[in-house]
């Protein structure tokens, strides 16, 4: 009691720190070094990996051309540590791009959806020639008793389906839509994971509040996202934003996504592009391979 | 360790629950639930608020009529619970629609991002006048010492921004751009809130990762959300999303937001409208204002 009393007595005796007071050094050191980077930026039109930040690379330094950097034409650059980088595919499951899928079930043309699988699957294939880059695949799908899906979820899919929504079996179909454990549900063959990558099962469209992508992105030590998958302005976008808001670097590659609807993945890229590259950076997957067999010499596995 | 030896045993001579067993009565009670409410909407086209989920309403029962329902023509409605609703007013802060704010010194025109300030006073005026519906204001902003920016969020700015961006002063500017505490960053005087309201300070576009918006909701009773704000692409549809992944039924009033760019505006209420609504549904100020005043019965304030 004694102690606490005390507490109290100095607490009031002293005036609280004012945030203006204490904030200035730290805000004067950030503002200096963006400056810094800002008129080297103006050199190199680079988006260097800030080695200030995260300390020396651990894998090798991959630089990859992306588009429309504003104010500087249309060439500039994200560098990346290829060992603090994660590849994700985002949600390429049959419900979303294959026959009898969630998406095929809502009508929806499948051509759109299943245009990045090749993109995709060449990157894969750059990736798993000896480089250090991590995979990670995500799935969107809902605990087999649906207590993870929102009811306004469920409702509003069951509309749209004519009847048929999640947690229904459509006539033909392979099993429950977007349910954990159905084949429905599970990554397309062409692009199913191998030994060493990872898969992240995730309730929404987002994967930051209804998984555990964040814990492992963090475990693994990730700074930099290249991003790809389905759909562009839902799961994928949804992703992009939140990682950007925990201060990932986010490249997206844009014949490695599709949308259910050409115009929402028009507008999905050009929306990462404005106010300077709001959620991040758009790019392609030949640029990305470039740089990956540039940096790993094409036929000399790192390790 | 004798306890430990026998929970252990126990654990490999009793099989592991399998889902498929336990998880069937659970999942057909959702599915009988939904196909129930599935006929019902089929024959009134509302969303109804559902008191099986979450009880009586505490308040009055509000319906408002939403956009482009899919499969059933444009008319549809949603019914809300007016005491669990929040109404959201996103960043209407001087940074975003005001001069020599953030989106100014970008080069935006200011014309598209205050063009919603309008319907939001009509929105404010008609909850303002006796309604129990919970009003929330989020601002966009950083602690005076960078520390909650993300790094390349500063450089990205700094470069559309020619030289000016988060934690500067533009010339002629009231602070420093998208810091807490300065004039800049505050919310514009037509929009300001009263006595009664709730603000929210974020650190991201998004509201959920970077703010107490999501503990607020909760501790508020939400279920529904009524959004506004500004930029639709941005940082509404993060939040959108955000709220639609966790379960929030969120109806976004179109006239009552703006973008920077026209089409992206168009392109984003669209992207919500996709797969039966797959962020929540789009409806407008004067559809609201007439929600409320036929529950509220204009003149006879509740409470």
């Amino acid at each position: 009691m004694n102690t606490r009393k005390k507490i109290e007595t100095t607490a009031t005796t002293t005036p609280p720190l004012q945030n203006k007071d204490v904030s200035s050094a730290a805000r004067d050191e950030v503002l200096k070094r963006v400056e810094k980077d800002y008129e080297e930026f103006k050199e190199t039109h680079t988006f260097k990996f800030p080695t200030w930040l995260y300390g020396p690379p651990k894998g090798k330094l991959i630089k990859i051309e992306v588009e429309d950097c504003p104010r500087f034409g249309d060439t500039a650059y994200v560098e990346f540590d290829s060992a603090r980088t994660a590849f994700l595919s985002i949600d390429m499951q049959v419900d979303f791009c294959g026959p009898k899928g969630y998406v095929d079930v809502m009508g929806y043309d499948l051509g759109l959806t299943s245009a990045p699988i090749k993109p995709i699957m060449h990157v894969l294939d750059a990736i798993r020639k000896g480089t250090d880059v991590k995979v990670i695949h995500t799935r969107e799908g809902h605990l087999p008793d649906l207590s993870d899906a929102p009811y306004n979820k469920i409702l509003r899919s069951k509309i749209i389906g004519d009847g048929v929504g999640i947690g229904d079996v459509p006539q033909g179909g392979m099993g429950r839509l977007l349910v954990r454990g159905e084949k429905n549900w599970d990554i397309i063959d062409d692009l199913y994971p191998v030994p060493g990558e990872y898969v992240v099962d995730k309730a929404g469209k987002g994967g930051f509040g209804q998984s555990n992508l964040p814990l492992i992105l963090k475990n693994l030590g990730i700074t930099h996202l290249i991003i790809t998958g389905i759909t562009t302005d839902v799961c994928v976008h949804t992703i992009m934003r939140e990682a950007n808001d925990n201060g990932y670097w986010c490249t997206l590659l844009k014949d490695g996504t599709g949308a259910t609807d050409y115009g929402n993945y028009q507008a999905a890229i050009k929306q990462i592009k404005m106010q300077g590259g709001v959620f991040g950076w758009v790019s392609d997957s030949g640029k990305l391979v470039k740089g990956l067999k540039s940096a790993f010499n094409s036929e000399t596995p790192s390790k």
